[in-house]
């Protein structure tokens, strides 16, 4: 893996934050039949965050949000990304903390073994810090789940 | 910031990992003067991946081994980054995962108010999973402090 | 212990919430001099939780209100219980779950020797997931505390 | 929920591990559709618990050891009941403690709706305490995931 | 270290807030040059904790509030002692818990090697505890960091 | 409490770690009645600094080890002390730290009201870092509980 051909799942849901759905296809052509979703969020608040994640991915039918396993699997990966984003504190406004965020869902097969299934990988790439402007630093953070 | 000209040290630091050296500069030419070191380590225990990555730093002439200043900064930009790896429990091999990861340790001045110094930026990006050939999937994780 | 006849003040505490007093005391009858007080709440305020279980077994007598040994014995165990009911993050609206709870404290004295006094437990059960009917599982979660 | 006839392959597992898989089924007859398999470890090291109950679920062919999807969907369900056992700090030996533990694992389809598929549910019930007979006192957790 | 002339400028932090700072420059005379700067907060929000420091710090000019290299080098020497004061859970408020806190910040050299520049010690120590007058106890938290 | 006269267990605690034994009494005469126990530390498994506190709150007769009451309670007490000492990560030489510390182990009646009963306070004080000589800085950390 890594620079690997396969099972990148996550390497694009990186890429499409960091550069942008363009730029990260080009670079990675091979992984042309996932699905992506993006979408950019600001907020002091946790469930803000995690609340746009899940509506840009209903609305983008992304995940069928009638079925609770979805929605699980979804709530799980933004989750461990939102870990990778507050490293070690699962918190942003009630430690005084902000967060602007771009953020990316992929859904698709990563693993070569039919069996294997749909996997989900979310990706989050901003800002954190003070509620003052450029009082901040780059934060990133990934999830993955089997769906 | 995000998609911006400015600050994005812990970008670049994603980039490389993610793609190469060269590709990762190609996409930000604007961050020409940012240093670099990179570096592959897998292992069940995270104190080994953290020696590896202070270790290269320090062979790399990123940090200065002898000032303890340098290392404390390095050591808690490593562990900010093992908590997005490791999404909210700092283990590996103590809950029977393993990861296989490459890293990246970016030194540089992010900010234009020349007063903000230098800062650090540590990303890594690889697999976790159980320690069976297949059975993972990826990870990421940036740490970023000033130095 | 596990199946044992002693010390299972903690088992109590479980086929209560799971089942109901008259049952759990009918699986365990070598129990029937702990005192048993239950209730039920449901919130995506963790503090309304522990302030539910804390009137409860003030109400029900289970410990002296005016006393902090027991409320700091209480307070610990309830704490200890919501840590696997969210399992590794204590919280529950901030990260936009809600949880709909049974739940069970039980005071008594587990061992034989005299010199280990009196010991709580408290246990929950129920459910926990987005604020959505459905879209839930199940949830469980004991502490034990010596008071 | 709670004590509802639906959803509660969580309420199985814990009463198969306090009391036994005959009387769990007794009180539970409504759920003689989903299967369950059990075991016992005692250990220091938090990677024995987890590969003790890998391996039954693997024996007992409750999951396929040969896809990843359903390794990966067991793993966070036993890392999640591990939650509850440890409550807060997922360390066993490391912080001088060690566990005896009753384990199951129960497979089925909890939710009327057939797209919800199938899940997965681990209770843990034992003991947890210094590494001397009978300072310890017990421990339950309890963990769901979709697979 | 520990009870040595040199380095403790923790030790400095702790006792300012443990007796008074004329008490404590008796005791560490050799300190004389490290700044000092004092203050208290009572809150259920930790936020408020954390601006209380943030404020009195850049009041009392022991930090440069235009420069984010310092305020993040502050913010992070309190959060790891508010990791010390609430013990495991970073959250007061949400878990039904008061506190009520002294606290110093100190700024100084506190190695004799010229290139290891400033650092900062923060501390805390006071009451945690139920939201009733006598339902609490002490607390106390330091946290270090170069800035 | 703070600078009060009553109640301050854990404020003794700490001045003992932080000056001396006498001078901590020289400075809160009115705490004469308390016992303490000192030792010191050195290590990078923390299940070897709890060993070291229990043994010597043992060896000085601060706690009976028949009882599993006290050893509950004082492990407990040891716990929130070690969370000050690693700041959000239970953990030393995993994450490649070490810790150098000495401490102090506190019996006695902190609270007016005779049914309060006896309260343990554990602290630590020292150094935390990179396993080289002076790649460290100073330490923190108290806990209190019920016995």
């Amino acid at each position: 893996m890594g620079n690997g051909q396969m099972n990148d799942i996550g390497r694009l849901a990186a890429l499409v934050v960091l550069t942008d759905e363009e730029t990260a296809r080009g670079i990675a052509p091979h992984l042309s039949e996932y699905e992506v979703v993006t979408g950019r969020v600001g907020s002091m608040e946790l469930k803000k965050v995690i609340a746009s994640v899940e509506t840009a991915a209903k609305r983008g039918s992304l995940i069928d949000g009638d079925v609770y396993r979805e929605t699980h699997a979804l709530y799980h990966a933004i989750i461990e990304a939102a870990e990778g984003v507050t490293r070690g504190k699962l918190s942003v406004g009630e430690i005084m903390r902000t967060v602007g965020l771009s953020f990316s869902v992929v859904r698709g097969r990563p693993y070569e073994d039919e069996r294997e299934g749909e996997w989900l990988a979310v990706c989050f790439y901003g800002t954190i810090g003070a509620p003052i402007k450029g009082k901040e630093h780059e934060t990133l953070g990934l999830g993955i789940n089997h769906i």
